[in-house]
């Protein structure tokens, strides 16, 4: 390692000490990690392998001022979601990468951020791809989950309570405060960023909700967005109290903000990474201990319903009118 | 898909209608593909899964003017080659795309190119992301090798035969010719371009080698950077007879060009898509049959060595003095 070393100080970094000084380690799981063309993986009997990529550009999914230590913690974070949504087990992941330029310290911080989380989850890094261009950083995760036991959006039943997991809003808010659209404390802006920058991934939560949800998808796009994912799947429709959902804010709280304004973060966010599960009534028990053993927050907001609407109701349980957009990344500017 | 089809062409594609129009179908293999948080994948008892990812950055992997029909084969090619150089079966992909812009006509293209490769191989689409941003294509691909039968780089012998797949040199060529470093009949750059916009990964002959080849690798940043691999890992060295090398290229063979354009063409070309592997000398006969039963042309050029240098011989079997460097995606420009 001493050349690559010395080509770094000299900033003449190739793609091949790239890889050996900031993502090779042995792996804990796979067969084979980084360093020939595939990684292999041995999947146990009985277990199906859960899949799951997302690609983060800069300037639309991070701003480019962003932390490199966050951004490694969030690139993974995010993928991770995916399979706490469907109950898998992190076993393993790619991380394909494309540079502007190589600058060592970058790199250093943003892979101590990636590690952090990876070994929090004894998740293993096995392959992926590294190339210069403008910064795109696309990570492809692999889990365990035992065949018909992961969770889908398709199960959804009539009759389900619906729930969330830990906070709503927080991201939105931060990204609305750095537009220059809303104006917030500074203490309520540095929280809600680091709710932003920082995601928890609810993987404990979806592996204690095996066998009890009917279904769950993970909250990137909005909470009423990716309801409709699970209401249009089940073929089923929803009630949610908006005085719910608002309970489960954290920063925004006591943000000062309008009541619109909070509904608009929380119903329509985006970027919160939290679980919309549904799970049938006779549940409820069972609920509250899955969110305790995993020590995660988690809100009742609302029923699955046969007509197949989403109806938003007010804090007199009347129905309300506004309409919250999700997020797309292609619509929004 | 009404209200999806008048949106593309009123210009307002989002990404849910986008994956819907052009990438997604039913999957063969996969328990479940594209459309939920994860994809589900059974693994056959006594498989391992072999997976690899690469990303294609424009104005470094291909020109802003490629073909999209081309791009989206070679985007899945250079992943199909990895699992051909471990000798794994394709069973499933994900494509995770940054466009600047959703034009639908490039996207149509894009996608027939890409399904086209991916029914040739029976490879499902089982998931990925779309997002804005500078075009970027990553795929990770997923395929099956029986336990212990993957080919890696580490496993060559000393006195191993040295073989490639193929045809070298013809994509470098193409994109010489392109950046006006040489100059070719009209006809001879054809046919190089195609090689370069439509490389044929060897799946087939990866999987007839499996219990033949001691090691493999698949040439991607030419063979001699390639071959180092195998020989690095195995801690072996190698002699190339580079009149064997010269003997693989097909459009560059009538190009006219000057025997040390053809070397550097050949050893250090890159983008190649072939196979180097080595076998022992007592399975000459297998990998001729190997050959044959994949429909794929291979070449023996050396032999590996205890010293671990790796050794040009001349036309007379003396040593070359010339080095030829391999293509680095940093390093380049």
């Amino acid at each position: 390692m001493l050349s690559g070393a010395l080509e770094v100080m000299l900033g003449f970094m190739g793609e091949f000490d790239l890889i050996e000084t900031f993502f090779k380690r042995p792996p804990r799981h796979a067969v084979l990690g980084v360093g020939d063309d595939c990684a292999l993986l041995a999947v146990k009997s009985g277990q199906q392998l859960a899949i799951s990529s997302d690609m983060l550009v800069e300037g639309r999914h991070f701003l480019s001022t962003a932390n490199p230590l966050h951004l490694g913690h969030k690139a993974l974070a995010v993928n991770l979601s995916d399979l706490a949504a469907c109950g898998a087990l992190p076993k393993a992941f790619l991380l394909s990468l494309a540079l502007p330029e190589v600058v060592p310290q970058w790199l250093s911080e943003f892979s101590k951020g990636l590690w952090a989380l990876a070994d929090l989850h004894q998740c293993d890094l096995v392959g992926g791809d590294t190339t210069r261009g403008p910064l795109n950083i696309c990570i492809t995760v692999l889990g365990e989950v035992p065949a018909q036991q992961a969770l889908l959006r398709h199960g959804a039943q009539v009759g389900d309570d619906i729930y969330v997991s830990g906070h709503l809003g927080d991201a939105r808010l931060a990204l609305e405060v750095f537009r220059g659209t809303l104006s917030v404390p500074q203490s309520v802006f540095e929280a809600a960023r680091l709710r932003m920058d920082k995601p928890t991934p609810r993987v404990e939560l979806g592996l204690a909700l095996r066998g009890l949800a009917h279904a769950a998808i993970d909250i990137s796009d909005g909470l009423l967005g990716d309801l409709q994912h699970i209401l249009k799947a089940s073929a089923v429709g929803a009630e949610v109290d908006t005085q719910q959902v608002l309970s489960t804010m954290a920063c925004a709280q006591n943000s000062g903000l309008h009541q619109d304004d909070l509904l608009r973060l929380t119903l329509a966010g985006g970027d919160d990474y939290e679980l919309v599960f549904t799970a049938p009534e006779n549940q409820r028990k069972a609920i509250a201990n899955a969110s305790l053993s995993s020590n995660t927050p988690v809100t009742r907001i609302g029923k699955i319903t046969a007509s197949p609407q989403l109806t938003l109701l007010d804090n007199e349980g009347q129905p309300l009118r506004h309409t919250f957009d999700s997020f797309d990344h292609f619509k929004t500017p």
